[in-house]
């Protein structure tokens, strides 16, 4: 027999001796993950003590499953550099509250510490990346687990276990608050970012990542904050399933708050059962989001039942609610079986023995030095974000202006780059777009600033104190866009999520829009500026695409750094000036006005009216489109076999396209090679073009370059009349280029017998 | 053994007879619809022969299943008072043809002759009634009925057989161009008003309905006309399947264009089949979409695989489509067995029968008069569509005044009234808004005329002289809003629906816009007669819900009218006069913008953020609201027993609630008394609110009346985790009141067990 204790023996046996050990209420208190991890301390100067809150919940059950956010720092937690946890304080508080545990119950079980990570560690003297979908901008595989493993690097030191990072959630609503913590519209992507993200976290074996969210949550109905989605399963299985496909290999996920077709995710056992763990193999925690299991109690308005529902359904451990608290009351009163019990805490103890908790529970007390080399990580990520979208007259680079007049609300701001879920800064680490032109101007330059305008509100003479900047200007640099900036003077309801509102603020959790232009303040002050007849460039700094057809028409030049993080400003100047030739590529259509939603590039193939009578149905811009200083040319493209049987992709042969593409251009760039399909006969509908491929490459001043994409059963399989994933025989187009707007195109065969 | 021509005989062994004599391609004959029936027949005067297009089709098939639109007139066809045919000659024609059918087949087998009545028969001389949208509005079931029944006596008298008639599209998008034949955005409404127009179309005995459209074209993405559907099975179930539901006994469907999560409604076997006639128990004909079963081209690139999908799903009937014409080529090389051909020519077969074809192939060719019953139909359902949403200081009814204005482009244009699908009108039947105002001015009111603009574009001096016009009224009436109206210089699909533009037209099939507002034109007329400080009465003509937030805050009075038919402009007159006491109550929610959608109120009820950031998440006006001259006063609920269980509902049982309303004014009126559930307790998500009875009731002055509504099994069942129909146990709210913003509240509860 193993002994739980005992690291030579299998985890299987050692989760089966631990569990045999365990009360029903220990059982249900490895489930549990109620407490705000800033409760659970006390700080007085450099002392840290832990909390009765903390001593109470641990006495209670025996044991604690989960500890969330110890480090978290925001104006919601409250905690900040005068209250709160710094980088070098970090293991030491974490190893104070796990003796406490270790110390304080029967089996001595360590508790997991979980952490926000959506663009970094939400704590103080973090890195602060730029948001998923600027960094879905880069198309960049490698860079994605680069980041990752940085930040599991960061947050390992500090003595933390699962790391909570957005990924699963496919942005087809920008009316959404939370379509910064989307990689893309695009499921490819998001599967080839989700499964590079997951491969960094995990890779040191130190850290399980919880992937955000499960599943579908990117569809609510109206871009309503966790409002319910309608979608069939088919839909789900195209757009939403993807992600985690590709990533089953995580260590755990987090429901999400929305319902699909009337069942809500952290009551689906089809979802969180079927599909998650019978189908697909997961084997990880299913973590519930924050009070997501409260909400249960519309259906069910007991706690037992609620808790039932959640734990039948695949709920493994909660977050913040008042219902698995109960859990121990309901399998009394018989609401479910304690075996059900038993399944979730094994998977949780299961992580622990992964992670290799029993044998080192506590983190070495050393300063945990914040490494220069996430910095410049951070600043290629910023780099690979930007989207150039107009460059007209070739006005960027910017050359020989003397004079750069530096204007609007998201030209220095900080925050305003870094996304929602970001903890306080320390100002002197980051870099705003103003003082990024400023570091890399050359010496006979003149930089100069004016806000011009808040994000949503006019600035008293604002617009008059901009235009007179502006025209002692040789070119002005307008810095528009959104912010999901939370102010210390904000309010919060009980997941964290923003309630209040602020003249700087219009996204993240809870901020959903209708309107997807530009608040008028800033549309009046572009109006004001372009007015003078100076060259203008447009830099947007934003969380969600906003809908931009007058600023697209009018402006010299457009760019979008999303939210970029703390080295975004940097990254901007270095596009502006040229020293980095942009090469991201958008990650998201950009639409022309909220009435056209959805404009996601991969709509359906079909006889129905795309335009509207009264404006264009397409995207003002397209999924993966992006202007580079480059000018590049796809000269060709080559099959080496045209037909493969069904058979022989089956058994892993895929179909392999060399491109060739050349850069006409004095300057090297990247250039990102995407390759889609459109499949001619299908048992169901198939799409117009859907991404199956791409690669980032760089191409010489005029050089010409070779690049292989592939597509195999993976890509060609659909989702069939009979539900299930099948390859069907018949023709699909494969269309190349530098956006979904495509270049070349060619024509492949499945065939169903021998060629 | 029956023979087919022995009227007493058993239908179904008629048919077998009948189709036990016929060759494969005899019988694909029966399955095609595919000529235009103006292309038929060729007038010279008053004398008519058949085509020869006409004469081939006949002898290619040995027959002819069913002719489409033989009477139909309107601009895509052609047809007018010069070359097509008048009431007078419907009959003659319509035995033409048909005797040419049986004169020159083999077995004489009779066609049937379908013709579009989505508001009257799409024909000469016809009436012209209101649109689904404006008679949705009279929450009057019996009306419903009345109009349909009045429509069949109509087309009856002309020969014609099949009725297709709007009903199943249920209003989810009002982007969507179609909204116009949605009876409402809910279900329960739109259900109990197909079942009233099937027995209203069918009591004769003469007329099958093909009710349009199956299934879930109402929400297509992005408002685009046919385009794909994303929903879940629940959400079909619970939003677009119960007017299918309620209608079982119609004698056809016609399929939608729109796909349904990844398959065509003509493709969809599970639909068309499994729900419809194995679930549902419907016997009649499903007819194919006009040239939709080309469409299924996309999934299957072949004519002969085309058909046998479309086949095998349960199309029986086709429409102009290039597909059923190969049917017998199918069957021949094997794509499609000959028992399907059979299983369709059966149900077109027996419709024939059952209508009495084979005793009564031709009509009597009396001269149909046009019964002056049914004017006075069509006024009583244009009153019953008149939703007063604004009176601000009782502005209506007039009173007073001695000249009124009348502007605006929809004031004195008759077209604009009737919505697509209309044919060219007798001019001096109609009554325009201005005509009705002059016909029912008391003698020494003077009504004077301006149109200021056009529905889409200014009008040049349109403002000035309406604003002069204004400055010397009293009162000003301004008729708004947008038009269906297919002008003869205007292009057009192959199905009929308009592809070209025009400054009058903004709605109607194909028309979808992405913005909601009114057109700039019209709110600069508005902006500047508001300016004169004048009471404005603004009366919205129109076919979808526009979002008009500055006229809601800013006008007197706002009434619509939806499109409210021929006699729309005598009940506007009569509602602005006082004459009629506006009954109507919103058949759809009134949005603030494209960017708000969806607003229809029975949303999924959860913790979701509602509002938006920049704008309120609830429509301007809500489902069910409406007001009246009277002032009706909600009283009380009582409800006798406020229990039931489940077997006592399952055996019959219903909860039943005695509602107390007062009118507490002078004037007698007409109230919608709705009754709307939330169930508390579910396995599923339930809506905030749905609508489950209603009864429209007269109220006199200084009365109190009671009402009783109920509700039963079918109101309370939900299609449960268990994916069936089913009762819950649990607490259901019940919400009473004059809209869906309701005044009265009590609780009832269905048991388990015994009480």
């Amino acid at each position: 027999m193993a002994n739980y204790l005992d690291a030579t023996c299998d985890v299987t046996e050692r989760v089966a001796d631990l569990l045999g050990r365990m009360t029903l209420v220990e059982k249900c208190g490895q489930l549990n993950q109620r407490l705000y991890g800033w409760d659970t301390f006390v700080r007085d100067g450099e002392d840290f003590d832990v909390t009765a809150v903390f001593k109470d919940e641990v006495a209670t059950f025996g044991g604690i499953g989960a500890l969330y956010g110890l480090f978290r720092a925001d104006p919601w937690s409250g905690m900040n550099h005068e209250n709160g946890i710094s980088r070098e304080n970090s293991a030491r508080v974490a190893n104070l509250l796990q003796r406490y545990v270790m110390e304080n119950t029967r089996l001595g079980i360590p508790m997991l510490l979980s952490e926000e990570v959506p663009h970094g560690h939400q704590a103080l003297d973090s890195e602060s990346y730029p948001v998923n979908l600027a960094r879905g901008a880069s198309f960049n595989r490698e860079l994605q687990r680069e980041i990752a493993a940085a930040i599991a690097t960061e947050i390992r030191d500090k003595g933390v276990h699962l790391a909570l990072a957005s990924a699963l959630d496919i942005m087809r609503d920008p009316r959404w608050g939370r379509a910064e913590e989307c990689f893309s519209e695009d499921p490819y992507l998001a599967a080839e970012f989700t499964k590079a993200i997951t491969t960094g976290f995990q890779e040191s074996g130190e850290i399980a990542v919880i992937l955000k969210h499960f599943a579908a949550q990117g569809e609510p109905v109206g871009g309503h904050n966790s409002g319910p989605v309608s979608i069939g399963m088919r839909e789900l299985r195209e757009i939403f399933l993807p992600p985690m496909v590709a990533a089953t290999d995580a260590l755990g996920v987090m429901a999400a708050y929305n319902e699909i077709d009337g069942v809500p995710c952290h009551a689906n056992v089809d979802l969180l059962t079927g599909i998650l763990r019978d189908e697909l193999g997961f084997e990880g925690i299913v973590m519930a989001d924050g009070c997501a299991l409260d909400r249960l109690l519309n259906l069910m308005p007991d706690t037992k039942k609620a808790a039932a529902l959640g734990l039948t359904a695949g709920v493994d451990l909660s977050l913040w609610d008042s219902v698995y608290p109960d859990l121990a009351a309901a399998v009394t009163a018989g609401e479910v079986d304690e075996a059900l019990v038993d399944r979730a805490v094994s998977r949780v103890l299961r992580v622990k023995f992964e992670l290799g908790l029993f044998e080192k529970p506590y983190v070495t007390e050393k300063v945990a030095e914040h490494s220069a080399s996430w910095r410049t990580l951070n600043l290629q990520a910023a780099r690979e974000a930007i989207c150039l979208l107009e460059n007209r007259k070739n006005v960027l680079p910017l050359r020989g202006a003397k004079h750069i007049a530096v204007i609007g609300p998201n030209a220095d701001a900080l925050y305003n780059q870094l996304g929602d879920y970001t903890a306080p800064q320390n100002m002197a680490d980051g870099v705003t777009i103003l003082q990024g032109l400023q570091n890399l101007a050359p010496e006979n330059v003149t930089i100069s600033y004016e806000k011009g305008s808040e994000v949503r509100e006019k600035v008293i003479n604002g617009v008059e104190k901009a235009v007179e900047l502006a025209n002692s200007a040789d070119v002005i640099v307008l810095a528009l866009g959104g912010s999901s900036a939370r102010n210390f003077d904000m309010e919060f309801l009980n997941n964290g999520a923003v309630s209040s509102k602020g003249p700087n603020m219009d996204a993240g959790e809870n901020v959903d829009v209708a309107d997807l232009a530009l608040p008028d303040a800033q549309i009046e002050l572009f109006q004001a500026v372009r007015a003078l007849g100076k060259p203008v460039v447009v830099v947007l700094v934003h969380g969600r695409p906003n809908a931009i057809p007058e600023i697209s028409e009018q402006t010299d030049a457009l760019l979008t750094a999303w939210y970029p993080g703390a080295q975004g400003g940097t990254a901007v100047a270095e596009v502006l000036f040229g020293i980095t030739n942009p090469s991201g590529k958008l990650p998201v259509s950009i639409p022309r006005s909220s009435g056209q939603l959805p404009v996601y590039y991969n709509q359906k193939a079909g006889e129905y009216k795309e335009d509207y009578f009264d404006e264009r149905g397409a995207a003002l811009y397209n999924f993966g489109y992006g202007l580079s200083y480059s000018d590049f040319e796809y000269q060709k493209i080559e099959t080496a076999r045209t037909s493969l049987t069904i058979a022989e992709l089956e058994a892993g042969e895929q179909f392999e396209f060399r491109v060739t593409i050349a850069n006409n251009s004095d300057v090297a760039g990247q250039e990102v090679v995407q390759l889609y399909i459109h499949d001619e006969e299908a048992s169901i509908t198939r799409r117009k073009k859907e991404l199956k491929d791409f690669q980032k490459i760089e191409i010489g001043a005029r050089k010409t370059q070779e690049v292989v994409l592939k597509i195999g059963l993976a890509e060609l399989q659909i989702w069939s009349i009979k539900n299930r994933w099948e390859l069907e025989a018949g023709n699909v187009c494969i269309f190349v280029g530098g956006s979904s707007d495509t270049a070349l195109e060619t024509m492949i065969q499945i065939q169903n017998g021998v060629v």
